[in-house]
């Protein structure tokens, strides 16, 4: 299975890789300006003629090409060949597909690369007013500016249905985001279900069997996002935010003293008891064998370390450990440990900002509003690589058609040398969960999540202009309703298939 | 028709009808705290039990009381008892309803009137953790503070398709608002298919065939909106607000003229002239049979007065008046001839805040941001009635999660007599399109409106604390979920049927 073991290496190639993977459908990379208004993400180079062909449902087909190193019985291929003639000819049933005389040519080194080449031929083809459809004769050549592309969904503040999860997986594919950054678990509810410790979600969900995600449900989850070439990037996060963690647990989270004696409150992860870490390696063993992923997210943002100062357990391992006061230095013992732990299973750490100062063998996620480019330049000083998230927010409140607030962020924009732009390896939408669920999820996301898309895919001087990109996202928000994607409105005006509700 | 014929007169007696309408269905109002979190809006008084009673939903039954003046074959009260039974009791198929001793009685003037207790009935009904469905023991009278409590939706700048309009009825009638303020036409479009100016629609809709409202499609929100005790208000907003009607009708707009010449744009209808005139005549003739509605709305607000000023037939129409050079008499003598065709059609005319300062005959919608009870006190000193519009935009951009900005709404916080806080009738939500269609219509809308219902509805003392409405409405918000609205969510947490997404 070429197509599968290339998958976990797509993160590191995929940020040069011009497309050389070969076959032969009917992608015929030629198509012009007329009636498609344009492609979102936008292509490195794209030269088009108004020259176009018409695509008839009945004989069109995808082939893979004679030489390509992948052939048929790729499962991600085979699948993407199947959703993407639906996503081309909607309303078309697919009963028999014959060959075909015109040709083009989609060459790719990988088949994610192959995936998001035919997410582009599909935003390509377009129909007349009497319903043919066309392609205009058009050359591209394409790929990503970052290799780190991500959606947070945070499923802890609130519940999301797993069907949910996916329709937004379907709509990431449109936009070429490559990562789901699953925030799985937070002080709210634990919704994960472990198979070591069943009583974190048993007790620690916000309905045991209704509000939980079964081990079949995330195998679900991360074999829907690989046939769409998106990486699936858990959270843990500890050992702040871990308060449903404690309802399972017993002894895991540290007890908060008033006076002297427990005041009934439980603080983050105990980093003083050999327990918590037994714990934390047992399920983070289990962890790392069912995401298959080669990064984990440890979290570790807003310690909260009041609790921990007032336990006098703490405080005699402070004592012990010879670190004083200096709260940060227990903060960074525990997080050394939990990098310990996922390193010895082969998986690479990436964690919040504010374990930045810490450690090195980590990627750094910047969250922090105020000069988030003075942060990504100072830790890619450090020589640590970076995910920006501060500028791309999208649930927090605020003017909801600001589109033009996520489109003008420039990620390099710092000083610093080349070999620290490197660093900065891709940027991340987050969708906390505070005001947002099932209800409110897709339209608060979509389109305003692809404005970020196209800053971490595209050339960004090709794509500096708002004006210009204006009428290219309309466009491409209708293309997202037409496949069945809730995206809100840019502004006054009307798509040829509206949105029909439920 | 008893049931029908009342309708139109329940706007002027709701304020103050005490519920005398008899009939005797299962509706037990008798009920207690235990696990009803309560009713939204909050009724005028309630008196309840922990006494409880287990209903079966196959031997529960609503009947017409003996006494009552309306009996079976009144189509609002049957199709009622109909939704209300499948409401009440969600997940069960009615095959056969018999008799059942218990007995509870819901008294009330009007068969509005009953359509809003049986909705107070069906939140006071609970399931517990084994599915048995319970009522305590309550006694509840109740009537609503203003008579007027409307939601506008604007079907100009996107357009709504007709289903996602019944929806949005369905969530009204949870929430007790009885008017569909229908802005139905304005600049972007005009989907008003008109039998007697059929262009219209064909040249002024964003399409002549899908993005259009059909006679039948009308008819049916109408029906729809009656059988749940919503009014529907239509607005054809003009002299401004017109730009869509000039594409179907030449010669309606104003030329603008630039330099002695024509500019080729077009401003506010032309009220020089008297084809004008008798163009609306027979528009506002059609539309005043086509919605049953004593009420039509004008419009006559941001009314940009440089187009007339420019038009040299407009100049010259000026001096023959004697109206000198002020614009604001010509546009009085425009909102006076409107108000003349459609008295002489016996509806009375509402406006927004803007033609307040010229016409006496009408009632007052105050939308503008500011000091708005100044305006509201200003328009009732001179004797007019007022609808509050301003402080519920609620598609303004904003944080989200404000449902509070709409709670904590004081409409009779003025200084002014008795008699001006009763010419006061009540307010209105509006959801202005530019930014707003199907995709997130629901939402958005969903459950702050409901915030807004209940300061329309309820009594002011007993509803001011924030706090005690919280988790009222928190419980409400998951009512709407588990009936289908796709309503968001205020904080953190989680009902117990989730929205489940497409």
């Amino acid at each position: 299975m070429t197509c599968e073991r290339k998958f976990m290496s797509e993160v590191h190639s995929r940020r040069c890789s011009v497309t050389r993977f070969h076959f032969l459908p009917l992608i015929i990379f030629l198509v012009g300006l007329h009636a498609v208004e344009g492609i979102w993400p936008l292509p490195q180079t794209m030269t088009s003629s108004a020259e176009r062909y018409s695509l008839d449902p009945q004989y069109f087909n995808f082939n893979y090409g004679r030489d390509s190193a992948t052939q048929q019985g790729c499962s991600v291929l085979d699948a993407a060949f199947k959703r993407y003639f639906s996503i081309i000819f909607p309303d078309h049933i697919s009963d028999k597909l014959s060959v075909f005389a015109e040709r083009a040519a989609l060459n790719a080194e990988t088949v994610w690369g192959a995936l998001r080449g035919l997410e582009t031929f599909s935003q390509l083809v377009y129909q007349d007013d009497f319903g043919i459809f066309f392609v205009n004769k058009t050359e591209i050549e394409d790929f990503p500016r970052f290799q780190f592309r991500g959606v947070l969904l945070d499923t802890s503040r609130h519940y999301l249905p797993v069907q949910v999860i996916l329709k937004t997986l379907d709509a990431m594919s449109y936009s070429k985001f490559n990562v789901f950054h699953w925030h799985i678990v937070d002080d709210p509810s634990f919704p994960y279900q472990s198979r070591t410790f069943p009583g974190l979600s048993s007790k620690g969900a916000f309905h045991p069997m209704t509000h939980i995600y079964t081990q079949s449900d995330v195998r679900r989850v991360i074999s829907y996002a690989r046939l769409r070439g998106i990486r699936v990037l858990p959270e843990f996060d500890s050992p702040g935010h871990t308060q449903s963690w404690g309802k399972g647990q017993s002894d895991l989270l540290t007890p908060c003293y008033k006076g002297g004696i427990p005041s009934g409150t439980f603080g983050p992860v105990n980093p003083a008891s050999a327990s918590s870490y037994q714990f934390m390696a047992r399920l983070f063993k289990e962890v790392s064998a069912v995401f298959p992923e080669s990064y984990i997210h440890l979290g570790g943002d807003e310690v909260d370390v009041s609790c921990w100062k007032s336990n006098p357990d703490v405080q005699v391992f402070m004592q012990k450990m010879g670190f004083g006061n200096d709260f940060a230095k227990l903060e960074s013992y525990y997080m050394e440990n939990l990098v310990n732990i996922t390193s010895a299973l082969n998986k690479t750490s990436i964690v919040w900002q504010d374990v930045f100062e810490y450690h090195e063998r980590v990627m750094v996620e910047v969250w922090r509003e105020g000069c988030y480019l003075c942060e990504v330049r100072r830790v890619t000083k450090a020589g640590l690589k970076v995910i920006l998230a501060s500028p791309w927010y999208l649930d927090l409140p605020g003017p909801t058609h600001d589109w033009v607030r996520y489109y003008t962020v420039w990620p390099l924009a710092f000083k610093g040398t080349e070999e620290q732009k490197k660093l900065v390896i891709g940027g991340e939408v987050c969708m906390w969960g505070e005001y947002v669920d099932a209800t409110n999820l897709s339209p608060r996301l979509w389109p305003r999540a692809s404005a970020a898309a196209e800053r971490l895919w595209s050339d960004e001087k090709q794509t500096s202009s708002v004006a210009r990109a204006f009428s290219r996202l309309q466009d491409f928000r209708c293309k997202l309703l037409r496949r069945g994607i809730q995206a809100e409105p840019l502004f006054v005006g009307h798509c040829r298939h509206e949105y029909q509700g439920v």
